[in-house]
């Protein structure tokens, strides 16, 4: 490892493809004749293959969780603060796989890949994919990784929706679940909030009705637009307060109605078009559908109890006080429906200001809580 | 009174257009040579000219606040609740004026009339126009009517800024001032969402930089997805989720990527659609503008107490418990300034599922006590 990187940091690190040809039948009814994944994978696996740790990732999460893919690199992956030696997930214990999911747009088989049926890109006839699909791509993974069981499967939001499905698709698989900042369900307000990001790029005229790649076009203004409200729902109003107020980005007011006055407007414009360039619009639509269609009771008539009945895991569950995306009630939900089911669960609210952003940072008392609980894992 | 409208309806009203010739000059440093009002009166001005009551509205309200245009009308005006006799603001007692703000879309000077400069649309050629502004256009009109002193202004949301902004420009001309579900000025977050709504206008194509319609077009896209946002943000978490839960469109899901699932999907967009029928876009961009822009204390170096130093009125302020568009604590900010300032305030937060709307919602304990209020003044 290059003396560049901290000493606590995974330090270089490479993904790799792979490559399943087994056909996967979704949730939809379709069925995807062939796919692959891109993972990385941090840590050794032991030789009682034993202490394996799943990472989920969130709406435009990927593979590249931690460390570096090369020396000059300013950033580390997207969880860097909580993979790596010494750290929660700690990669002189644990053996670490993150993917990008199944529909993802940073190398796993979605809307960007060719279809292999007409020879061209899928785009918009990509298949509506769900948290199940996901999490049965990822058993997938783990056989052809070897792993029988994993230690835990981690994940916050979207990706602590995956951890959940996990115990209950395959409760033999999963030790425990780390959920954090998660919910069991949208609520009408989540899907709203979804379906104006999706309207943003549907009406958008270069989405071409999600065949913009073919003519060599892309919805930008309208994936600048769904990640600014979406990213609007991520921050605290009083950590957008603290960190904006209503700071002018001029030395005094304009009296413009085209351009921005306020430090937050040119903050949000500038996330919104840094994103539009990374990220693909049919794979926006994906995640937010896989979204709003996670639901595990809805099979048992809404009872999430019962829907956990034979869940094997033991739970650890993590919130933020100011989280108005997933507030600390869904969390709680789950934590009384698991008590309900006779699970073990441990859970804590954790004071923060960040919002629901707050799980991807390096808040003291969440890492060392978290922490905490990853040590409490025998291998 | 026709006996087909409710006996405490002001009935049939008609609105009325005053002609203003003497040149306003604005905030922004520009002056409208010249410009319209249109408005509304229910009840009789006594002799003494002590009992009128002025009306101000929110982004996408006019001066149609009670009463029926013509006997076939489904809908009264936007307050009707609140205005008429019997109601909190009795006609009986007060003479109510109500109008559409300059910039606005409903006949009163704005972006769709005609420049008198250039012969053409003012489109994205209308000046900013502030709350500051539209007060001072309020003023003029009341001199019109003869009403030397309102015997209250009354808002809520946007038209409570501009009845708190009437006391401190026109302190000798406010006996009371009713303050609902408002904020002394805009936080990080309320700038970010009407940054969104913005944003979705602005980048439309059929935008055209504000000039659409010299081009015979409508921006409807923007509309539909400025809407969407905001009405989401005038509706309780709880509310939406009475309403609609997660109750499907059809009967079973139809793992869709471009059409609606959830009931309250389906909502949102004709929501937005119905809007962008009747809506102006170059004046929700001044909306917009006039509320991220007021801040009252600005001049005071953010002390609101400074800035109501010299206020005379006595003021009621009524908050929402589920409002979390301009919540409570907004309005604790201006009572606490008010008795720092040492004003007579009345407050009340009411609890009320509603979120934002509730302020234009029938709310019993709302009304009870906007009423009681309303008797309290001496005439």
């Amino acid at each position: 490892m290059p003396t560049v990187f901290p000493e606590d940091s995974v330090g270089l690190v490479s993904p790799q493809t792979l490559h399943f040809s087994e056909p996967l039948l979704l949730t939809c009814g379709k069925t995807l004749p062939e796919y692959q994944l891109v993972i990385e994978t941090y840590g050794e696996l032991n030789a009682a293959r034993s202490n394996a740790v799943l990472i989920c990732h969130a709406l435009s999460g990927h593979h590249h969780a931690a460390g570096y893919h090369s020396e000059s690199d300013r950033k580390p992956g997207w969880w860097d603060s909580a993979i790596g030696p010494g750290k929660p997930i700690d990669t002189r214990k644990f053996f670490v796989v993150a993917l990008n999911n199944l529909g993802g747009c940073n190398g796993s088989t979605g809307p960007s890949s060719v279809n292999p049926a007409t020879g061209k890109i899928y785009g918009a006839d990509f298949p509506v994919v769900t948290v199940e699909d996901w999490v049965n791509s990822q058993a997938r993974l783990a056989d052809r990784l070897g792993i029988q069981q994993w230690a835990a499967v981690v994940g916050g939001s979207l990706g602590g929706m995956q951890a959940l499905q996990w115990t209950i698709s395959y409760p033999d698989r999963v030790r425990h679940c780390i959920n954090i900042a998660s919910a069991p369900k949208l609520s009408a307000q989540n899907i709203a909030f979804n379906e104006v990001a999706r309207q943003s790029i549907l009406s958008d005229p270069e989405f071409h009705g999600g065949h913009f790649q073919e003519l060599g076009v892309i919805p930008r203004r309208g994936l600048i637009l769904a990640r600014m409200v979406g990213h609007i729902t991520y921050l605290s109003d009083d950590a957008m307060g603290a960190k904006f107020g209503r700071e002018l980005k001029s030395d005094k007011l304009n009296y413009d109605m085209h351009n921005v006055e306020f430090q937050v407007e040119s903050y949000l414009r500038y996330q919104g078009e840094e994103f539009s360039t990374r990220f693909d619009a049919n794979t926006y639509l994906l995640m937010t559908k896989a979204l709003d269609y996670f639901d595990p009771a809805a099979t048992c008539d809404g009872d999430l109890a019962r829907a956990l009945a034979h869940v094997k895991a033991d739970f650890c569950l993590m919130s933020f006080t100011t989280d108005w995306r997933f507030s600390p009630a869904r969390s709680r939900e789950m934590v009384d429906a698991l008590l309900a089911a006779k699970k073990n669960v441990c859970y804590l609210d954790i004071d923060a200001p960040q919002g629901h952003d707050a799980f991807l940072m390096p808040i003291p008392r969440y890492l060392q809580a978290f922490s905490a609980y990853m040590k409490r894992i025998s291998v």
